[in-house]
């Protein structure tokens, strides 16, 4: 049977299993970022590859949903678009009880602490308490990093099961993100048994140059990790030896303090 | 000219402007909450009231995009979809750019401090730096509250255009949520007179027993207020007269700082 997707104009489609529409549709609320708030019509139509007929359909639901508004030609997200990753976090109990534990972090080392889950070959900060903007990217809930070159994704890494490891380290050539960084993939492989063996990990300058970030395993009731926790700084203001020295300790320690609150063992 | 939108299995539709797998779609992702964090199909089919068969297409199209995934006959979000409210923080300088203050506010006060936007007639949490869990509801950005009975909303609706405040207040009969909770439209707009006048609203047990909070307006630089910054507390640990004395004067600096940081004057 032919499913010809005649909502948005598309070529008829023959996966009946498959909602074109319901992607192509987020395609468009995706498409409004830091670099086009506050686009037309014409500029999603450019940046979808979506026929403007089709855009404009999709603009006009989400609209009549709630998720975005038009004023004179250009259109932005309203707020309500914040309620879909509302419910991730409100499905997810670690995120709302870790809280307390980010912001004593924060305090007592005057950095950003983070927390941040798995998803695919990537970390993704779920919880984030931002004392100072040291990256160059705009580092909030969502955001998306390479685990291979991050502190935190080489905690999460480090406890995976080996089909993730291999998927992470193997799908493609690893690309430098800056001169530090390490993207041989038996020398990640050497670095993660070394982080399950002292139970952090520290990254220098290998995902920006000047940043630098250790992490620590959070761990469910079952003794799965499920999270890692991190604490960024900058090259001016700190050295990995001072890192470990300093920050690691209360690190490990609050990552255990989450753990035993899921009611894990560290 | 019909348009059946064959992917969901629904009648016919005569809205050939509208793509009702979107909604339906998204309806589906917005199902997993607090209390159904891994719904099985029938538990989804049940909340969304979608027939099976068109449940799962949207669960298959999801978990291809990467937004849900299923184990065991149980299906849970993944942080994937923390990237769509990431975009609206990102096309939003004003957020990222108020989290430095919002985590001040809090070091300083030893108490939750929140930044909140207008949606239609509610409050919309768009950053929050949490200390203690005072609301039982679990309060993350993207938690919607009515603007009526907080103090968020209220500084919202002071400076909101009429038709706005008048969809607010007159749009329905406004609800008593607490036994103190003013719910006379007039009474209403005498205390959003008062906010304007003063610069600032204190609203106690309103819309929670036990919990108290005070707002100011935060501007951006055509003089229109954008957001409310808000401070949270509890009766056991404050009162509407300490908190007056005391919170009031640092809010409203902290949201002159964020004015000012936004181009625009106090």
């Amino acid at each position: 049977m032919v499913i010809a997707d005649v909502s948005t104009g598309a070529s008829p489609q023959v996966d009946r299993d498959y909602v074109q529409s319901l992607e192509r549709g987020i395609a468009v609320l995706l498409a409004f970022d830091e670099e086009h708030p506050e686009p037309t019509l014409a500029e999603l139509a450019q940046i979808t590859g979506f026929s403007r007929p089709a855009v404009r359909r999709f603009l006009i639901t989400l609209e009549r949903m709630g998720y975005v508004r038009g004023s004179g030609g250009r259109w932005s997200l309203t707020p309500r678009v914040l309620a879909i990753g509302q419910h991730y976090t409100a499905s997810h109990a670690l995120i709302e009880l870790a809280q307390p534990h980010l912001l004593r972090l924060a305090e007592e080392t005057h950095e950003s602490a983070s927390l941040a889950t798995l998803d695919g070959d990537e970390a993704v900060y779920v919880a984030r308490v931002p004392v100072r903007r040291i990256m160059s990217i705009n580092v909030s809930v969502g955001t998306r990093v390479p685990a291979y070159a991050t502190s935190m994704g080489r905690v999460l890494l480090a406890w995976a099961p080996r089909d993730v490891v291999d998927s992470a380290l193997n799908r493609r050539p690893l690309r430098p993100i800056t001169p530090r960084t390490v993207t041989d993939a038996s020398a990640l492989r050497a670095e993660l048994a070394r982080v399950r063996e002292q139970g952090w990990s520290i990254v220098a300058e290998e995902l920006e140059v000047g940043l630098l970030s250790a992490a620590a395993p959070v761990r469910d009731r079952t003794g799965q990790v499920v999270a890692a926790l991190a604490s960024s700084t900058s090259a001016g203001r700190s050295s990995s030896g001072q890192l470990q020295r300093e920050v690691v300790p209360l690190l490990v320690e609050t990552a255990n303090r989450i753990t035993a609150d899921l009611g894990g063992r560290p």
